[in-house]
């Protein structure tokens, strides 16, 4: 098993509150998005809403996964101001929320 | 906004029971990996430990991460008789996951 050279995802799966309209959500997401051009270390960000059948979702709702060279990068981007900003508003739209770093890894076979 | 095309995002969370033993985990960890070559849906596998600072990973202690063309492929996979097999004993040494699918979709600046 050998993780890929230094990369590091940082996955939020999120539920929102009820009252966030979609007009909020999408100037939401673009502020999260906009955090790559504003965070040197933050190198990608994707998301999705949940499209699961197996009904093991437990309410989360949006997958958000932005990608990183190393766990100081993700420690960077958290203590920046720009991220310090932006999560307080984000985090405020939030019912509830997770948060989970990972080094993809591969299984040789 | 713009989906990558077709492509499904396939994400567990899990937090394992306390009695399963590193070995018991590798070798379900491998289980895992080998779907990939068994069930033709299933596209690439990656996996890794928690690693963040932020302390809301709520308990979650894995995340494990396959890709898929579709939607249908995920359907496909699910009802797969060797990902049954292999489900029913991953499942039985987690004490909680969630499972969320997505189609990772870049925002325009």
């Amino acid at each position: 098993m050998e993780a890929a050279k230094g990369l590091v995802k940082h996955v939020l799966l999120a539920r929102f509150k009820e009252d966030v309209t979609p007009e909020k959500l999408e100037e939401l997401i673009q502020g999260y998005a906009n955090l790559v051009s504003l965070i040197e270390p933050m190198k990608a960000f994707h998301w999705g809403e949940d499209v699961s059948m197996e009904n093991a979702h437990q309410g989360f709702t949006h997958v958000f996964e932005s990608t990183f060279e190393s766990v100081e990068g993700i420690a960077k981007y958290v203590a920046h101001p720009a991220h310090v900003e932006f999560a307080n508003r984000f985090l405020a739209a939030l019912e509830k929320f997770i948060i989970i770093d990972y080094k993809p890894t591969v299984v040789n076979p």
